[in-house]
Parts: C-alpha cells; structure tokens; sequence
C-alpha cells in the first residue's frame, strides 16, 4: 500500500469538496470511532466461530471488507492531518510489544496483552 | 507500507504466543474498536483547533501516534483473517465514494458525507 | 433512579470545576464513547461463556461496575446537556420495538435486530 | 426511572424473543459500543457550538434522542445480566470522583479528568 500516494489523494478529494475546515483531527478520530462501531454491528451477534467462518460473498464478509476500507481510509487521513508516519510508528509498536510480551511469559494467555499501558 | 509482509509478521508475532485462538474476527473488532475509544480520549477535551496544533513532543501527539498504530495493527490483522485484501478495498471505496459524492453537490458541506447508505 | 436529582448534581459537579465548557454534547458524546471503548476491552479476550460467568470480586466484573457507571453518568449529562427525557426515550423506544420485532417473526434470530433503520 | 421494573420488562422482552443466547455481556458489551459509535456520527461534523443548539425537531436532536435510548437499554440489560446495581455504582463512582478531582485542584482544566485510572 502506497500511504503517501493514497493520503495526497484522500487530501485532494477532501480539498476539491471544501472538506478540510471539517477534517480536524479531533472529527477524523470521531469519524474513525463511528466506522469502528459500525465494524462491530456486523459481529455482535456472531459466535467467534461464526465470525471466523464468513466468506466473499456473505453480507457480513462484504459489509465487513466495506467497514475495514473505511477504517483505513479515516486512518491515513487523520495520520496525515496529524503528521504521523504510519509505517514508522507500526515497526516501533510492534518493536515494543516483542519486548513487552515475551514469548515465554504470555503464551496462550491474551489476557496478558493489555494494550492498557 | 507492505502490508502482507506486515501481516505474515504480525500473524507470526500471535502464533509465537498461542494467541491464534483469540483472535477472531469478532475479538479484533472489539479490539480495534476498543484502541478507537482510546484514540477518542485524547481528543475529547480539546478543541478541534487544539486537536490541529498538536505537534511532536506534545504528550497528545504521541498518545495519538501510539493508538494510530495500534489501530493499524489491528486493521491489518483483522483483514488478515477475514481474507479482505485491504489496498484493494480502499481503491473501491474512494472510486465509490467519488461517484457517490460528486464535487458540485457536496461542495462545503460535509454532513452530506454520510457513510450509512 | 432519580434521574433528575442525579443530572442536578452533575451539572453542580461540572459547574463547580468550571468543566461546563468542555460539555458540549459533541464533547460529551466522545467522553462517552470512549468509556464503551473500555468496557470492549474487559470482554474483547473472554469468550462469550466467560463473560457470562464473571462475578462480584473478579477483576473483570469490578471493571465492568466501573465502566457502566462511567457510562451511566456520561448518558446522564449528556441527555442533560440535549434537553433528552432520558425515560420517556426508552418508553418510546421499547414502543418502537415491540412493533418492529414481533415475536413470531424473529424468534431465536437476534440477527433480525437490527437498529440500523 | 425504575431500573428494576425496566429491566424486568427488557429481560421479559428477549425472552419472548429467545434472544437470551444472544444476550452474553460481551454480545452486550459490543452492541452498547456499536450504538456509542452511532452516536459519535450525529456530531462528528458538527462544531461544538452547533452541537450545543441542537434542539427538538432538528434531525440531528431526534437521532440523538434514539441513540440515548438505545443506550440506556443497552446498559439496564447488560447491568441485569452482570448482576451491577447500577444506580449503586453510580453513587459509588460520584463520590470517588468529588475524592479525585477536588474543586481546587482541577478548575477549568477537563484534561485532568482522566477516566483511566
């Protein structure tokens, strides 16, 4: 995925509608929130097994696939109103979590990655 | 960003740890939906002209930062085990979003940006 | 519940800290949901049988009494803040449903709620 | 407002449904999520100021009524089936709030109402 080329083009589509006065970052992170709730209407009735069973072609795969495009595209675009490089802070977070969750002291317990702190 | 590279590592970094069975789709949307939350507590006693000055180096910017690629990880894992390819997804959604948002009808005015249709 | 008695002292809780110009019902209702983006986090690793056998004493439970009075008193303000008689809302809204969900027509199959409409 | 006799009406209301195997907390937990994100999308473009004039017959009001509602019963029924006596937390969670953040202390400054903690 090419980050920069996709958040000049989201920037050019916000600019071209006069949608940058709405495009805060404090309004992309409630945008952002309400895609992420909207993700969640999909699965809240689902078993676990149900959900890891949905397939192309599944209203919840294709409402799901639609949900996470519009995560990521909130996602580069309030990255971009707020200067953070993406892909650098992911190698740094996942950097970090190696350190944190040591293979040896969390296997098979999630409950121990607590994103808390 | 190469994101199957990202997305083999991550799935290595969750299958190191015996956390595979944790993470179906309906666990990572609640947790990509829960670091939302966290992303909206930064922002949610500032203004939106507070939210657009924030820099690097302000405690803000980096709570930011961190929950950005928190979300990243989570959007990227999540795609990983539904089978959604997400570059692809985000090329149809702005194609659509292009025909469904026609730059004379929109023109300043985001409510008319709703995404529940 | 005195729902209004309980408003009365927030609002003399937020007035007394000067906090009554963060409380706009946007701010609000980011405060809000952020606060469900916590209580996700205490379920997100559990199953659902987990999650139904948690009592008073486990860390998950005390946490959940936590959110849901977070959120309880989040609901509070910000129907406050509207003008939302909170009660008479749900009186409307259990109306509404018991309409739209006949029990002969979606018994068993919770899918069929959906409050997207 | 009764909590008790609301409650009692919900649980009555899901029975009659069998939605009961739905109606874990962490089903619950999602759906109360999935309704804050709904509300985060009535505000999300919308300044503060505009937030704050919201008033009855606007749509933006009427939408955020039916979300309050939703929310509400959301949180009755996912307090019911935790065995959390809200009304009880709530109390709780005031007084420790008026210990935390003491009127000297915080004046004018939200940001150091942090519900983290």
């Amino acid at each position: 995925m090419d980050t920069e080329a996709l958040q000049r083009r989201l920037a050019a589509f916000a600019a071209e509608r006069d949608w940058e006065p709405f495009h805060s970052p404090k309004n992309l992170a409630m945008a952002l929130a309400a895609e992420a709730g909207e993700l969640l209407e999909v699965f809240q009735w689902l078993s676990e097994a149900e959900s890891a069973a949905l397939a192309p072609g599944d209203k919840g795969w294709e409402l799901a696939q639609d949900e996470l495009a519009d995560l990521q595209i909130f996602l580069l675009r309030l990255a971009d109103r707020l200067g953070v490089d993406l892909e650098r802070a992911v190698e740094e977070k996942i950097r970090r979590n190696a350190e944190r969750y040591p293979v040896e002291q969390v296997r098979g317990d999630a409950t121990k990655f607590s994103h808390r702190d």
